[in-house]
């Protein structure tokens, strides 16, 4: 019998224009439907960085140059994003089942991710999105809006937004009874578009939620057998880059936690993955998390590559 | 017992801007979840006009002004019109329904629908997208992608797109699945993201489908017992804004196809809504089909307003 599988697609998964997204997410509905093939459900999360990104410099530009259109928020910005990816994703995965003949719905659920408006990360925005500007420029847009702009050492001054952890998926029922209908759900898109409790539901926040931690979120939610983190390398290392550089096969929490310890993994980069593993099979009984590359993730379910993380 | 019901949401349940729309969606959610405490299930249609324009229109700006971000193909930018007209709606449905005490899912779902290759109105393009431009820049442009312009009396050329038939919803199947599980289900977004069959599968094709008619197919295809197309006006007038103007509480099929031939209906506003009500009442056998005004819809469907379509 088939495992439910949640896959979070990394950024190497899509592409920075339309025309590349479109070419990549051929690759990516393959590995996809691969596992699909085995009989396993598989639920995909995915980021939206180069996407969101783009959305959001192209509405900055045409705002600040008087284009007629307005200025589009953050989560507005992430919300189009999960049209988007999600729109390109359902047709390559779509062609894909078609081609090997296996009649599966699949889906693109609009999903919110909520936080907590008392997230550290509030305290401590991280995440640079949209252009750079002079310092009087940044001065006058902080006077006006308040948002948060950190120097870059070269290229002049840019908006930074918190990157809170994930409390909870609003849309997760609904994910749930169309994932038991069988369907292959794409959701929690760029991590899900962010929002904060308000007095009488929910409203959106300039935020960017980590994909991977997202997805580990949605594998608990879920119940899944398995969290499936796709990124660039077939392993997770120890050294990485050094001479004595180590591919892990696996290991254990306790392991990753000395690995963190020793900063054996870049911020912003692995360690996240790795964090969002712990946290996921540290709370889901019989979970295993899988750190492997896109390419090779059929065979790294076979235990032929990959990292697996355990108890 | 409740009733299946398809609403088509017009532009004026939306907005121009994300703050405006953000608060004209309060008033469309409450009439949605007005109908939903009736009892009946509701499937939302919703056209995408001015969003999608606006989408387009920053990212045109923006690519023609090297701002570094690419251009972006109308499917796509329909595609991100559905992930963020979605997200306002679901979240201003949700919140409605909370205030309300009803526990019941609303979802998203992005959706394709197919139109055909062969569609005449691919010999004849009528809907204007995006920005205006000088005869010089318009004829670099058709030569250099092959687009199709029209001279604007007063504000120069601009580019057209066709609006054909939708033949069928991709994600059909899906939409379905949700509405009998319970939830309220926001599709066919902006008429849906415009498809034509390819060799393997489907592909994007640069078109506009009426949201009326789109939403007319999804009523034929989910048997549903009422079309709802919701507008400006509380009626369907004929002689409209003449002096021996009647506005109608009723009319068959036969009288609107009369009324249609006299040339009663503004064509791209009225007439699409009563040939979306006539191709859904004539196919389906006991279906009715109602077109009046959002914030009267309730009493519409008691019979103290509205126009209702009958066989």
């Amino acid at each position: 019998m088939g495992s439910r599988l949640v896959i979070a697609l990394g950024g190497n998964a899509l592409g920075s224009t339309p025309a590349q997204q479109l070419e990549l997410v051929k690759q990516t509905a393959s590995t996809i439907v691969d596992l699909v093939e085995e009989g396993h459900d598989v639920i995909v999360g995915h980021g939206n960085g180069p996407q969101v990104g783009m959305i959001n410099l192209a509405f900055e530009f045409a705002a600040n140059n008087n284009a007629g259109t307005p200025e589009m928020p953050f989560p507005e910005c992430g919300a189009m994003t999960q049209g988007y990816i999600g729109y390109h994703l359902q047709q390559a995965i779509g062609r894909e089942l078609k081609k090997r003949g296996i009649n599966k719905p699949v889906v693109t659920v609009v999903t919110q991710v909520e936080v907590s408006r008392n997230d550290k990360a509030f305290q401590n925005p991280t995440k640079p999105i949209g252009s750079f500007y002079t310092k009087e420029q940044a001065e006058k847009i902080i006077a006006e809006t308040g948002y948060t702009f950190v120097e870059d050492a070269r290229r002049g001054y840019r908006r930074v937004v918190p990157s809170p952890i994930p409390i909870s998926i609003v849309e997760l029922d609904v994910v749930e009874k169309l994932v038991n209908s069988g369907a292959i759900v794409i959701t929690v898109g760029g991590g899900g578009i962010p929002v904060v409790k308000a007095d009488d539901y929910y409203e959106g926040v300039a935020a960017v939620i980590d994909k991977d931690r997202a997805s580990a979120r949605l594998a608990l939610d879920l119940h899944a057998d398995m969290l499936i983190i796709l990124t660039a390398v077939d392993r997770v290392s120890i050294n990485y880059r050094k001479e004595n550089q180590q591919d892990l096969p696996e290991m254990s929490v306790e392991e990753a936690r000395r690995y963190i310890a020793e900063n054996q993994f870049a911020p912003g980069s692995m360690l996240p993955k790795v964090e969002s593993c712990i946290e996921y099979v540290e709370h889901e009984e019989n979970g295993k998390a899988l750190i492997t590359s896109l390419h090779r993730a059929k065979e790294a379910l076979r235990g032929e590559t990959g990292t697996i993380i355990h108890r």
